[in-house]
């Protein structure tokens, strides 16, 4: 088979790649999805597609989708952070498009890109962690992606790590998503903001004077010039992301996990405090060895490689 | 292959049985260890061997034994409620035995008879609780037992549920053991009638009228007959072992849960709590479906059956 399109399904935008069967992009666009509204989200998806097509002999597409994908693959059953409610996602796009369609969960399409081509390549098991708005996981155990029985493992960020901690679009309370992801990162330093002004005087600077505007990036950017507060930020997140990570090897004992998504890009800002973190929390530390912790290598186009490259698979 | 061996050693008893190809026990007998001495454990268990192998012809032995087993099956590495570390159990009892032993952690040898022979046969993907002292736990993914990269998979007691939370034998602080296990539960007992002996005047009596004689039975036995303190700390240990399961199915997704060990023979004292808290806190519930939750049908028996198993295929 020669090229596949793979496409990354978020909740505001839409990456989609035609991909080689060496994993390698020949071309990538991007658009927005509105994030209420399933059904045109299904027609921006088949859009893109033809698109493509146009312009290359395709032969299948691989959908990674931010949500619980049902067993068969066919519908996006649940959302934490978007509005799917037992979506028939690949059909639709199926019938609009006029091709063969994979769907995945997106974590399931990133960790099997990284697992392919990128930092997990000659591990057996791995947990992938994609820390974003929320905390997206695709597992690949024994070499293969493990999906569960109804196709909806790989959800640690739906775990409670504190009883009667904070609300979750899950519908619950004190998931470890809402300590250890993005949305985590920028609440803590927006809070900060609004509590100590004066103790975030570059956080706010870099938020164009409110809290409101300060963002994923700007948080980044200011724990990069050492700022005290940016760098608690990410010390605090790290630590829950690392203490997830102890709780999850207690289950799962990987000998790998990788970290992606958006706040992944800042390196050693969130793997030092969630390596620390995960070192002192592993039952049975020093009778055991400690996973190896790495940065996701494929970035943003991970889960388009991946969709493309499960789409080959069939 | 006729008969083997098989032996579940906790940490104060040895229970061994020669079972035959259909999971059948030919004879079964039990002998106690010294927690505290690993060394002579090995010879209680050598011994058990060797007076079985008197009086019938076999073929290979199989150890569960309580603790973290290595990827090579070959050591006990650590053990939460026992006084082995880096302990070559395995070879030891091979030299004393003179037989071929197979080793795994005894959560997995239970969870392998129960797929075999017991509640969880026609699954694919279970997850066994052993709900005793501590939490065991064995995990059948795609029909195979997953031992993880360490051999240290399925140890879900040890996942961290209150932050800053009860101390634990593992080192660590707020481990679902600590929470959802019979010894949580006894502790909640003796609690109770230390605080309130007015309240628990029932458990007090069964106890032989201290809170220190208070054990499982005792609140199982006081539960049975509706006594308002003992069904309360069935209650609350069923809670956290629903919410516990809840956070396992985020990650794993299983098809099923089997519950055993000693605590499991309340049946639906522990049961009814457990599914009820589950049920409510499952991520997407209402969007996919809920796992069977089983009491395990091979009682105490299951973990020399599973390891005799274990040691025929080899």
């Amino acid at each position: 088979m020669g090229l596949t399109i793979g496409l990354d399904i978020g909740g505001t935008k839409v990456a989609a790649g035609v991909v080689d069967a060496a994993g390698r992009i020949v071309e990538k666009i991007r658009r927005c999805t509105p994030a209420a509204d399933p059904e045109h989200t299904a027609e921006v998806i088949a859009a893109v597609i033809t698109e493509l097509c146009g312009r290359h002999q395709v032969q299948a597409v691989g959908l990674g989708a931010a949500g619980f994908v049902n067993s068969q693959r066919s519908a996006v059953m649940f959302a934490p952070n978007l509005a799917w409610r037992d979506e028939p996602l690949r059909e639709r796009v199926e019938v609009l498009a006029g091709l063969p369609v994979i769907m995945d969960n997106d974590a399931n399409a990133i960790a099997w890109g990284e697992l392919c081509y990128g930092a997990a390549r000659g591990y057996d098991n791995v947990v992938l962690l994609a820390i974003g708005t929320g905390i997206g996981c695709g597992l690949v155990l024994g070499g293969r992606l493990y999906r569960g029985s109804a196709g909806m493992a790989g959800e640690p960020g739906h775990s409670r790590v504190v009883p009667g901690g904070r609300m979750c679009g899950c519908g619950n309370r004190g998931c470890l998503e809402q300590y250890a992801s993005g949305s985590a990162l920028v609440a803590q330093a927006r809070d900060f903001a609004r509590r100590r002004p004066e103790g975030a005087i570059r956080l706010l600077q870099l938020g164009g004077g409110h809290p409101e505007g300060i963002g994923g990036p700007q948080v980044t950017q200011a724990a990069r010039e050492g700022d005290p507060a940016a760098l608690r930020c990410f010390q605090t997140v790290g630590g829950w992301l690392g203490q997830g990570m102890a709780d999850i090897a207690a289950v799962l004992d990987p000998a790998c996990f990788v970290i992606g998504g958006g706040v992944s890009e800042a390196g050693g800002l969130l793997l030092d405090p969630a390596r620390a973190s995960f070192e002192r929390a592993l039952a049975g530390r020093g009778h055991r060895p400690f996973a190896d912790i790495k940065i996701a290598e494929l970035g943003p186009d991970a889960g388009l490689v991946g969709a493309a490259d499960l789409a080959r698979l069939g």
